[in-house]
């Protein structure tokens, strides 16, 4: 019997957590945090993932700032929109939208975002809180399965974890996220010759590969966890990196695609923003950070 | 037949390396590296680590700066020796002997240190760096361990690499550096239930646990490639976390304790100095770097 984990349920769920502390902080006479998105060119993709998450910001009760660049702008107009944010003490969290157009280079833009408003924790600073322990905000995906699992009551302490796909916004941090929670953690990627070899003993299973339908069940050990953050537009409708529909029966719990991983990265965003609201507030925050994701949130 | 791998040899030949580029350079006019060394207090052995890497500073025709400073020193007088250091231009590298006495905060001290001087790749900054895979100065210990790797021609891209312990100073940097390389890398720690089931798939097995003798034949798999980086004052001399002894006809390769990784630390230290200098001459140097280890030595 395979569990399906609903990511819109838990996405939920941690998104009126965030709508309640905020509305609690305002009460208090709090500063209300303020999230903004800066969008460059018309990518019509980006400009439907951009109006989502202005969306929930606004639907959590915090402040939605926007910029959009034309495609043609240079990397000196873009980096002083974001020194003009970063300046600006209403704006809690910046988010650029990636990916850029033309030859803007998108590592050292993201680098001027300042680590304490990095709500997207892709900067090189925040690679670096994570990689050494320390408080920080972490990259929404990886932190949005790690919620996933535990909604899922999916054990992480002492147990093999396989994280197929090592790329700087999902494999990488997610390695470092299962390790820190106490799993045994093994990375595989294009150069492992034998891919179901080192997915089958694993108890966990994330794949972040952008290979449509590459994980079947033989790559998957009975009662697995496993979690795919693949998505994939098709012609029948949209599909993930794992063959969902043959693993059923053996995954012991599994997300689908859509309304898996999707949803929480939304959901992670708006965790950060609260967050780096916070650290603003209190910059005396601890050192290292116990928990894996950056908000304590409300159960 | 077990080969052993003699990491005095390559060290010796990393460091011959070093001073032949200083002395090019130094013929072409161009500035001395130099590497500042902080020792706290009057630890024993960090009394004659710092000794050590003193003299290959001055063996590799390097300038030697030095600060001694009593164990009672607060935070402030720390941090302001590391202060002066970042600003004179003399100084191509700081190292902050680790650890330090009583109360003081190592992660805060390490991360004062600019990243450009940071010649033994422990701040923050370059941990990001690494992480995103962009050109930084790395930990010496683990990528020593990976030159001893190339040294014995161990291939790396499409093995399966085990890191056992994942400490900031050799397990993360580790695994980072090893899947950058193209191995697939499991990480195992003290909470893996079964080591042996984790480590006995690995072709390259590297261990850092600090615990003497924990690693035995049945941990590896025969031919294996076995690195230790523990090191352990016995009744019967230096030994590792590795029963070097009871490998003896199962590993393919592995490496002595002493006379293994420790004679690499300081040889890659001198490496990270020479580029930090480097790299301050020509702060254009290029975002991201391809080679595993930061400088491109001579042959």
């Amino acid at each position: 019997m395979t569990t399906t984990i609903d990511g819109r349920k838990v996405a939920q769920r941690i998104r009126t957590g965030v709508a309640e502390d905020v509305a609690r902080a305002a009460r208090l006479g709090g500063p209300v945090p303020g999230l903004a998105t800066i969008l460059v060119g018309d990518d019509p993709a980006s400009t439907v993932y951009v109006a989502a998450k202005r969306r929930a910001v606004r639907e959590a009760g915090m402040r939605d700032f926007h910029r959009s660049l034309p495609a043609t702008s240079t990397h000196d107009q873009v980096a002083a929109v974001i020194d003009e944010l970063a300046l600006d003490p209403e704006v809690s969290g910046i988010l650029l939208q990636l990916p850029l157009p033309g030859a803007l280079d998108a590592a050292a833009l993201i680098d001027r975002i300042p680590v304490g408003k990095d709500a997207d924790g892709l900067t090189t600073a925040s690679a670096g809180l994570l990689t050494r322990g320390r408080f920080g905000l972490r990259p929404c995906t990886p932190s949005g399965v790690i919620e996933l699992l535990d909604a899922a009551r999916v054990p992480l302490r002492g147990a093999h974890a396989a994280v197929v796909g090592w790329g700087e916004l999902v494999g990488r941090p997610m390695a470092q996220l299962l390790l820190r929670r106490g799993a045994t953690v093994t990375v595989a990627h294009e150069h492992t010759p034998d891919l179901a070899a080192v997915t089958r003993p694993a108890d966990v299973l994330v794949v972040a590969t952008g290979v449509l339908g590459l994980i079947g069940p033989e790559h998957v050990k009975p009662g697995a966890a496993v979690i795919d953050v693949g998505i994939h537009r098709t012609d029948r409708g949209l599909r993930g990196d794992v063959r969902t529909a043959e693993l059923d029966g053996i995954a012991g719990c599994i997300t689908p695609v859509p309304g898996g991983v999707g949803p929480m990265t939304i959901a992670m965003l708006m965790v950060n923003t609260l967050q780096a609201a916070r650290w603003a507030a209190d910059p005396g925050t601890p050192p290292t950070t116990p928990p894996t994701t950056p908000a304590a949130l409300p159960a």
